[in-house]
């Protein structure tokens, strides 16, 4: 996009109003309808995802109204009826949302967000919803795989030339962050969300000069305080190294400052930098950082540190941007009850031949077991909104898939996971500051056990529903199956 | 991002504004240099890629600026001298830029595009060039594999729900049509970028009304000039098609009106198509379209095609907007040259302990040679940007990796790839519309034999070194390793 305004409103898949049209010409315009996102399965294998996307989402249903030119734009397609462009004038959200803070680890077929409104607003806001929770989620659940791997080093977000588009950079560098970065390289998620943001040369500013000498003392000489040079632009030791070494030596020693770095962004890690942390600490630079870039992600950090690299920051790029490996998160947003004139809740369902696609169908609520000795989070529950946990007494809940599989809680804590966030189109949630995100998603990573947390087949977390909601489900299931 | 206005400008990698001051302090500030963007390989293992993103490059290289908040920012981040940051204040781009037409069909190594500007301008604009290059030209690569495997059945491109950022919803969509689809879901890419957007129903709109009937029967009544209708949200055969095939009956027949069309989300395609059509063409709707969606591409259209499954129209999701079998087309932006004071041009290499990664030196120029008899490219010819070739006399070239490979090329035309898009900073490019760059892919992937666009091992397509160039490399290779 250019960097001109753009109105998000407009940033809708076609047949929302196409449908939102059809439901003011039936009648169903102020029909009461709740949806529900919730994805699938996790990217990669995991055990859990982290729920972000939700502060964008925030704006954007705050902003939500048609412009004269989207209006006139709608005419043009010749299929609208004029009442309804008209209707489209004084648009707005007026329904409820509620949803799981960002940060917060999730499991498939959770309600991630939850909304009751009048059907069109509903419908028409499914594509922005679904597109800032299936990014920011990706790349946060992403970034998180990476850090846990890093084991305590510091990961820094490099891809921003490699996302698919401006916000993919930009946001991706919010949602990295969030997920357990500490920063990144792109200024404009510094400048406009607090990502921090650093760099310091590419290969072009060791070949602009005469001698990569000269290439690191200019740059030393412009940046005394923690300079980072980049090694590998001819050969990282035969002179990368050497010439880093001569010029801290030159330039920083004198002025008595000890902070500094390297960068390898090629070669073997494990050899060089085993091999380049030796020169360094020989020549008495052990306060030299060493920093490597180049195809990184979680499998391949975990095997650089099983072989002894010696590394203290890694920048992540292109297969953390798009989350390389899975680069979708297949959040979908679904219809799950219509409200009567009379105000009765009437459960929807959707089926499928494919049996994953099958909904969990009503208003639901969701609430988190906490182990009240351990602190560990133990079970998922889910249930029908008028439902209530007492968390006083024992609890016997069980596999809504193979039912016979039963386990009672006992000593525990029950915490709702969402969140009121519009109600009547007010916003009525206090957002959270990013590093207050970022924090409580460190937090929430530490509840679960390390069997979750495994790369590769962890533990399936248990995600329940009370009898009453997987009765309503098998009911309508059979009903509509007949 | 929220839909504010943002400075795409801010869009860079920090370390571009760290060499900036550097190269500012060190007197390189008016430095000519030459870099290029080029790619290493072809996504999914194909033959050739397709060039996009310029338009956007365009709209950014115009606006290039610095507002008075960035500065503050900028200033407040403590490592810029004033002097350089007064600077930046009336900054803008002064440079010549050169690039491959969107369209184009391009190999690995090739300048898709190339910047001659002082060193800070040049360095500052790699992360956006990058970007957008990376992400359209991806996206447009792979519609294109999966429009060719439609061969010529609609493909309209139905991700935006799962898009990376709202970029690569929208700027996806105009990709995807670059490379072939025939249109969007994404109703602001049509409004923007004339991509044209369709849409007709979701499970929600069946879901809405107490039977599927009712939800198909007001459905062709808004709209009964060629209504699609989604016929898997029960049961396709047993009640999706039957109800489609009833309201078109009694909604469509009365009218005399036979376009009309039914999709499938879900199951197994060949078998419900082909079951599909023969229930529509008994009930007299020959004219019927069937449409299907659900985790499509490539090769799972082949397939279903092999297996006689009756489809008119793929709306393919997920694995196009985000190029998921490998969702990272990456172009790198390396320094080429720089000008010496007596405006000599000094050719500049990368070395890498990565053979892949060596670069191609010097201000080039980039022509493909089309065999008169057949109309379709021979090879590919990169050569040093004061040579010239001539096309009335026979040619031997070789294979850069392999020199010994010989082969002369006779009876051919010679034709530039690139095109001068920016001189002295001013906009001297024409840009096509969005229509003429499709047809332009369309044509030029035309002129590339079939061995070369073979999904899996494609024959290798030649790009090769003048003699020349070859000697410039081989010399800075010896000289820069020793």
């Amino acid at each position: 996009m250019p960097s001109e305004k753009i109105n998000r409103t407009m940033l809708c898949d076609f047949y929302e109003l196409t449908m939102g049209n059809g439901y003011f010409c039936k009648g169903y315009k102020d029909r009461i309808t709740y949806f529900d996102v919730f994805f699938r399965s996790v990217p990669d294998g995991g055990g859990f995802a982290i729920a972000a996307g939700l502060e964008q989402i925030v704006d954007y249903i705050k902003d939500l109204h048609f412009d004269e030119e989207d209006i006139a734009y709608l005419r043009g397609r010749k299929i609208f009826s004029e009442d309804f462009l008209d209707y489209l004038k004084t648009f707005r959200f007026t329904g409820d949302i509620w949803a799981v803070p960002e940060g917060t680890p999730v499991f498939p077929r959770e309600p991630l967000i939850t909304v009751r409104a009048p059907a069109i607003e509903a419908q028409l806001i499914e594509t922005y919803l679904l597109l800032s929770i299936n990014h920011q989620s990706l790349i946060a659940t992403k970034a998180n795989r990476i850090c846990r791997a890093a084991e305590g080093r510091t990961v820094l977000e490099f891809g921003s030339r490699r996302a698919q588009g401006a916000d993919g950079a930009i946001l991706g560098a919010r949602a990295a962050y969030i997920g357990g970065c500490a920063g990144t390289a792109c200024t404009i998620s510094d400048q406009k969300y607090g990502v921090y943001a650093g760099g310091t040369m590419a290969h072009s500013w060791v070949q602009m000069f005469d001698s990569q000498y000269e290439a690191f003392k200019a740059y030393c000489e412009c940046y005394p305080d923690n300079p980072t040079l980049l090694v590998d632009t001819y050969n990282t030791l035969k002179s990368g190294v050497p010439d880093a070494i001569r010029v801290f030596n030159e330039v920083l020693k004198p002025r008595g400052l000890t902070k500094c770095g390297i960068r390898l962004d090629s070669g073997d890690m494990a050899y060089l930098t085993q091999k380049a942390r030796k020169m360094l600490d020989d020549a008495g630079w052990t306060d030299c950082k060493i920093s490597v870039s180049n195809a990184l992600d979680e499998y391949i950090i975990q095997d650089l540190l099983r072989q002894g690299a010696k590394i203290d920051m890694f920048g992540v790029g292109e297969r953390l941007i798009t989350a390389r490996s899975e680069p979708v998160f297949g959040g979908v947003y679904k219809l799950a009850a219509v409200e009567r004139a009379d105000g009765t809740i009437e459960p929807k369902i959707k089926i499928s031949e494919n049996t994953a696609k099958i909904t969990n169908p009503h208003f639901k609520k969701l609430y988190r077991f906490f182990g009240n000795d351990t602190g560990k989070a133990i079970a998922d529950y889910l249930c029908v909104h008028d439902e209530t946990v007492d968390d006083s007494k024992d609890l016997t809940i069980f596999d809504p898939e193979a039912t016979w599989k039963e386990k009672t809680v006992y000593n525990f804590t029950a915490k709702e996971l969402q969140v009121p966030v519009f109600k009547n189109g007010e916003l009525v949630y206090d957002l959270p500051t990013l590093p207050e995100i970022k924090r409580y998603c460190a937090e929430q990573v530490d509840t679960l056990w390390d069997e979750v947390k495994r790369f590769d087949n962890p533990h399936t977390y248990y995600v329940d529903l009370s009898k009453k909601l997987w009765d309503i489900r098998y009911n309508l299931l059979k009903q509509k199956s007949e």
